[in-house]
C-alpha cells in the first residue's frame, strides 16, 4: 500500500500543471511538513528542498522508517534553522512516493496507479509545484530556498523561474546540470531496475510482487559516489565482517560489502522504484544553460536582488567544486550577489548532511543576514 | 555451450593445484596461445597476464567477437613487444571462460558444470596455475613478466612468489590490494547478477537461461570505473543520441547511456556471469601485505635480482598512483630495483589499452634494456 504522508494539499484542481515534457497534470497532491509558524508580515518563510531520495521529513520522524528527520541537526526549535523564529516548509518532490503526486499515484484517467504512464517530470516542474504549495500556504515570497544536492538545483530553478519570490538561496553539493559520468551512473541504477523482471514494465504495483532486489542494487551504486573514497578507507578499509578471515564463498566478507547490502535492503522498505527512474531522470536533464544558449549567467537575469551562498566539499566527487564554482560564476556574472565556500569535509557528497563545523558557522552567518536584511528582528541570529 | 579455445594444456593430472582457499584442482585445463618462438637458450619468453575480462588473445583475433587481439598495438611481429624476437606466452586465467578451468567446465565429481560449487581462487592461485603452464612448455624462466590492471596483480604474484624464475617484470595501472571503494564497486557488480532470477544461484548452465541482464549491469557499473570523468565528458558530454532534443521518457537518450548499455549487451556474449563473480573476488581478496603482517615489501625479499618498470596514469581513479607509489616504495624498500612514471593521461585507467606514447617510450626502453641484461642480442630493441 502506498504509505500516507503526514499534511497533503490537493493542487492544480482548475488549472492543470504544464509540465516541460508537455503533458498537464491534474490534480497534483503534494505531502509536506511545516515547522514553527508563519508571521503576521508572512516574511519568515523558509522553504528547504530535498535531495533525491529524501523527503519532507526534514525535522520529524519519518513514518516508515521511525529515524529522525534527516537535516534535525540543522532544523528545529532553537537550532541554526530556528523553528521559534522562522516558519520551515519542505515538501515531497514531484514523482517521488511519500504523499506527492508520482507513478505510485493513481492515474485519474484509469483508476490504476499511473506505473511509467506518469509523464517524465524535471526539477523546474518539481518547483513548480512547491511554488504553488505556497500559494495554497499563503505564502507570497520565502526569506530563504535552501537545498543540497538535487535540493540545490531546485534552489537554482527557484532563481531562474521565480526570483521575485525569494530572499534568499542557499544551495548545498549540487550543480547546474548533470556531467556525462552523473549520467552514467543513473543510467545503471535505472537499468538495474528495469532489468528485475519484477519490474514488469513499470506496471507491479497490484501485483504482489516489486522490483526490490533491482532497487538495492541501483542504491547500492549510486551509495558509493556519495561517500569518498577516503571516507570508505577509514570507514571500512578492507576490515572483515564478522569473521576472522576471508570465507572464500560469496558472503559479505568485507565490512564495506555488508554495509551496502544494507543499504541497498533498507531503502527498498521507504522508497518506490519507478519514483526513483521519474527522479534520477529529472536530475539527469537538468541541464539549466541548455535553456539558454549555453549561458547560464542569461538564467539568473532577474535574480539580482536575491542573496546567495553556495557551499561544496573538497570531497565531494558527485557535484565536486567545479561544478559548484560554475553556479558562482554566472551568480557572479548575472550581477547576483553570492557567497561561496569550498569546505574542507573529508566525507564526500554526504557532507552537506554531517556534522561539519565550518558550514554551520558559514551557513549561521548567511540566514542572520538574511533574516536581518528581510526585516526580521529578534532570536539569537549569529 | 562453452566456447574453444586455441590451444590448450591439461596440467596438474597427477598432483592436484592446491588453491589458497583449501580446495584440491584436478586436472586444470588452461586455454593459451604463443607468438613467436622459444630461443635455443629459452631464454626470451615473455609472459602477458590478462586483465579482469581479458583472455589469451593478445595479439590474435578474439574466436567470438572476432576483434583484434587485445594488446595488437604493442605486441606482435616487429612491434614495441616484437614476436620475431620474443616468445610471448598469454593464458586464460583461471576461473574465467575461454578454454581454462572455471565454474562453466565440468566439475569431475559431477559430470556437470561447476558452477558456485567451483572453488573460491585467488590472484596467486592464477599465478600458480601459469607457472605450471611454464613447466610444460618448458620454460624454466621469464625474459619478462606484464600486465596492467588485474594483469599487473598477477606480475606482483610472481615477484613475491616465483622470483627465481623471473628476470624482469612490468606492472601498468595496478595495486597491492583493493580499497574499499574497489571492493564496493565489484560487491554491486556481483549483487547485480545474483539478483537476476536466470542466475539460479549459478546453476544456469543447463537452463537454457543466463543471467545476462545481472552481468550487462554489472559490467556498466565497472566501465564507468574504467574511464575518467574528463574522458567522458570529452567524448560525450550531454550530447544526445541520435535525436534533436530530450524523448522526455526512458530511451538511451544521451550518448553516454546508449554507449554504457552497448558496453553491457555486448560483453555478456563473450563472458560467462559466475566467471564474472570468482574474478571480481579473486581480485578483492588481494592483499599481498596482509600475508606479510602488513608489510608489502617483506613480500619481495626474494627478488633484489629482478628489474622492475611500474607506470601509472594520472587520470586513472580505479588504481590511482598513489596505489602504484605503494608497490614502487615497496620493491625499493626490498632493494628490488624499480623504475616509475606517473604518465599523464586523460582516459582513466584503460590509458594502458590505449595508445599512449609516454608509455611506449618508456616500455620499449625498459625491455629492450631487459633483453640487454638477458644477454639477447640482435634485433632493434630501443
Amino acid at each position: 500500500m502506498r504509505p500516507a504522508a503526514g499534511k497533503t494539499a490537493t493542487l492544480f484542481k482548475d488549472t492543470p500543471l504544464a509540465l516541460d515534457g508537455g503533458a498537464m497534470l491534474s490534480p497534483v497532491t503534494v505531502g509536506y511538513e511545516t515547522y514553527g509558524t508563519l508571521n503576521g508580515a508572512r516574511s519568515n518563510a523558509i522553504l528547504i528542498c530535498h535531495a533525491l531520495t529524501g523527503d519532507q521529513y526534514v525535522a520529524s520522524d519519518h513514518p516508515i522508517t521511525g529515524k529522525p528527520g534527516w537535516w534535525e541537526r540543522i532544523v528545529g526549535p532553537g537550532k541554526l534553522i530556528d523553528t521559534d523564529r522562522y516558519f520551515v516548509i519542505c515538501s515531497n518532490v514531484l514523482g517521488s512516493c511519500l504523499g506527492t503526486t508520482g507513478p505510485w499515484e493513481e492515474n485519474p484517467a484509469t483508476g490504476k496507479p499511473w506505473g511509467t504512464d506518469f509523464p517524465v517530470i524535471t526539477i523546474r516542474d518539481m518547483v513548480r509545484v512547491q511554488a504553488a504549495l505556497l500559494d495554497h500556504l499563503n505564502v507570497e515570497s520565502l526569506m530563504a530556498v535552501i537545498g543540497g544536492s538535487m535540493g540545490g538545483m531546485q534552489v537554482l530553478e527557484w532563481i531562474a523561474t521565480y526570483p521575485d519570490r525569494l530572499h534568499a538561496a542557499v544551495m548545498l553539493a549540487t550543480a547546474a546540470r548533470h556531467t556525462a559520468q552523473n549520467i552514467a551512473f543513473h543510467e545503471v541504477g535505472r537499468q538495474a531496475i528495469m532489468a528485475d523482471p519484477n519490474w514488469q514494465d513499470g506496471r507491479y504495483y497490484d501485483t504482489g510482487a516489486r522490483p526490490e532486489k533491482g532497487l538495492a542494487v541501483a542504491r547500492m551504486t549510486a551509495h558509493i559516489t556519495y561517500l569518498s573514497e577516503d571516507a570508505l578507507t577509514a570507514k571500512f578499509g578492507r576490515n572483515l565482517q564478522g569473521r576472522e578471515a576471508v570465507s572464500f564463498g560469496f558472503d559479505a566478507d568485507f565490512q564495506v560489502e555488508s554495509y551496502l547490502r544494507h543499504q541497498g535492503s533498507t531503502f527498498v522498505d521507504r522508497f518506490d522504484a519507478n519514483s526513483y527512474l521519474y527522479v534520477t531522470r529529472a536530475l539527469d536533464y537538468l541541464d539549466i544553460a541548455g535553456r539558454h544558449g549555453g549561458r547560464l549567467s542569461d538564467a539568473f537575469k532577474g535574480a539580482s536582488h536575491v542573496r546567495c551562498c553556495v557551499i561544496s566539499f573538497t570531497s565531494d566527487w558527485l557535484y565536486p567544486t567545479i561544478e559548484n564554482k560554475r553556479i558562482v560564476h554566472a551568480l557572479n556574472a548575472a550581477g547576483v550577489p553570492v557567497s561561496f565556500a569550498e569546505i574542507e569535509a573529508a566525507h564526500g557528497h554526504d557532507s552537506f548532511l554531517l556534522d561539519v563545523p565550518e558550514m554551520d558557522h558559514m551557513l549561521k552567518g548567511f540566514i542572520a543576514a538574511a533574516a536581518r536584511t528581510r526585516g526580521l528582528t529578534g532570536g539569537t541570529g549569529a
